[in-house]
């Protein structure tokens, strides 16, 4: 079964916003079975709809509609899918009546033109919105000879990812082919790319049956997805963890993560099963390894904080960091990494201490320190480590590779 | 003039990457007066690529492709995009010679497959690529009856883009009827919806011939787009400037930027204006505050640093909350907001400290205090303010809307 998802909105064609609903469906629909085979970015006119749905129904078997659902004129999903299908839209009494109730309860008059929202393409079933005045629609028709599944979901993300699992996944398990299937997935932290393909394939090229998937991103990370269908979920699963239990084997201590979980959850799950507690003397990187690691719900129980020191001052006075250790060695230094790193870990009384200094540019270079380098330093009741880093690229990318190279320095630790 | 953009690639139509190319190449394409009608993702197929091709050049006048030009058979759209047009493909023997000295130089021997990335259409120029092996395509052609532009990219981004802005963009610049384009942008923090276009919608209803756009984005902040296209590129500036600046007089201190800069380099740009200088001492955002602040080239020249005070511990010593303070009126409280930002702008030594506290959720709620309560501070030499925050919805929006709020208190006091 191959879907299409069209997104409907002139606001995703401009340079400032996109579409990323599709994501979430995407997710959903492959969980069923479905292969989401064409993505469509429109935008709000009533022709170039209708002739994307005309084309959409040509090649796919599912279509859903992301947008174009609310009351204004610019709110055209349900005029062209009923155009497209040759189809009438039926005025709903009793949408008409829980629109008007809608407003009703919020003491507001409703305008006439909203009840352009209780307008059901003809045999669709009307879906109720929990969260919002947009009903979407689900229809299972017969077009040009071919069954064809239509569902027309609000564009708002609070609004359309309830109504599409509670309401259209079991429709649709309903609907399609029983299918059984199971996913895995590892992620790797700064692995060089051809590394692991070079390693993993030719373990996974004995598993034709499994639908291997490898993703670098630009954030020093690589995720390898598993999935497999077969006739019972049991077969499925062994299937996959067997894929995945064999590239982890040989991947070893590059793989992070075998359920999906973040580096920065790891780390703290490591840092939670040893009762321990980490703080953090941040320079180049401004707090951005607190940041991520504060992201997570709970981390408060073995992060306890830290210090972001820009200045040098600041490096004496909170992770004292001796005056003269900087002028000797410079504050971009392996030696003030160190220091950063037991000097925070002392003041703030945690187990581990984090330190990192270094040139995350435009400026800063220097003949002997070009923008890159940076320091990495951990220190425990083990002493201290230290790693140099000469990063490539902008800005960010130097920054965010630093913070990624501490919370894997970190997670090495630990293990 | 329509355009459409195809980005190609089975990896986009997985729920974990989606085309991100299409923005930059969107702002590049209106800048010409071209508007981007349709967008197409679509995986690595040559029967849905060769499809999606002929639909493109039914509806649109000019059709940018995004990938597919790699040297494996998974990539096709030279191929596709040639058998949609019923032309050959040629192998160039200049470009099959370049791609040999390019594997030479890196001491290499050049795979047979890489052959392919020397084939172009029938009448295309071939685009040369300095950042990697696949060289771009530009063919100004008549499909049925019809002048069609189609320009084919490789993937990459720090391919594409050089190769459009730099290739593509005079070629279309010479090839499309002369236009004069200005454009202007306003930003606003933390104002709500509906007021702003309230307030802005009579002024700019007023000015037909300028296209504006009100974006709302889910990180509080609304952007106000203006684009006008005159005879000549200062009437269209003038034209935008004078509703831009009519917009920005209305929402007066409500506007943080009229040059598009982000709320970190205003309030950056007014501190270092005023030779002031910056501290934060932050709870519940974890180094947030921080970390956007650091972002910027040249924060270190007003952004001194901070602490992270997670634990109760840190806030005393990091920032000198005392510690009855924390046990008479609990750690999120308005009065340990202020002894943050007054604590950790004494031991800083700072013109400004900023204290923030609160609970991000999910957990840590009590009677008194809901998640989404949040005490934003700052205190300076002219004493102290505290903001108290009622927040809804997830941790991530609760920590940012918080950073939003701090940064906007900065503002607004420096102002």
């Amino acid at each position: 079964m191959i879907a299409e998802i069209i997104a409907v909105g002139s606001e995703m064609l401009t340079p400032h916003r996109q579409d990323t609903n599709s994501l979430a469906l995407t997710a959903e629909l492959n969980q069923l079975g479905v292969q989401v085979a064409f993505k469509t970015i429109i935008g709000d006119s009533q022709k170039h709809l209708t002739g994307a749905t005309l084309m959409a129904l040509h090649r796919a078997d599912i279509v859903v509609f992301s947008g174009g659902l609310g009351p204004t004129e610019d709110d055209l999903t349900r005029n062209a899918v009923a155009a497209a299908l040759e189809k009438k839209l039926e005025r709903d009494p009793k949408l008409v009546l829980a629109l008007k109730q809608r407003f009703a309860a919020r003491k507001q008059e409703m305008p006439e033109i909203n009840l352009r929202q209780a307008d059901v393409i003809e045999g669709a079933e009307s879906l109720p919105n929990a969260n919002g005045s947009a009903p979407g629609q689900f229809l299972d028709t017969v077009h040009n000879g071919y069954r064809k599944l239509l569902i027309l979901l609000p564009g708002p993300p609070r609004e359309q990812a309830p109504m599409f699992k509670e309401q259209c996944v079991p429709k649709l398990r309903a609907l399609l082919p029983q299918r059984h299937i199971a996913t895995r997935s590892l992620r790797i932290a700064l692995a060089p790319e051809s590394q692991i393909d070079a390693r993993v394939s030719p373990i996974y090229k004995q598993y034709p049956d499994v639908d291997t998937t490898i993703l670098f991103n630009q954030q020093g990370e690589i995720q390898l997805h598993f999935a497999c269908s077969k006739p019972t979920q049991e077969e499925a699963e062994d299937r996959v963890e067997e894929l995945a239990g064999k590239c982890a084997q040989e991947l070893d201590d590059l793989v992070f993560a075998h359920e999906g979980e973040s580096l920065e959850e790891v780390v703290l799950l490591m840092l939670g099963m040893r009762h321990l507690t980490l703080s953090t003397a941040e320079s180049c990187t401004g707090g951005l390894v607190a940041e991520r690691l504060t992201r997570i719900p709970g981390s408060s129980r073995a992060f306890l904080g830290g210090a972001v020191v820009y200045s040098d001052e600041l490096k004496t006075r909170f992770a004292n960091v001796p005056k003269n250790l900087i002028r000797t060695h410079g504050a971009v230094s392996r030696e003030v990494a160190v220091s950063l790193a037991e000097g925070i870990r002392s003041t703030t009384g945690t187990d581990i201490g984090i330190g990192i200094t270094g040139i995350a540019g435009p400026g800063g270079a220097t003949l002997n320190k070009p923008v890159g380098r940076v320091y990495v330093a951990l220190a425990s009741a083990e002493g201290s480590e230290v790693q140099e880093l000469n990063l490539t690229g902008e800005r960010e990318r130097v920054r965010w590779f630093s913070s990624q190279h501490a919370l894997d320095m970190l997670r090495r630790h630990l293990m």
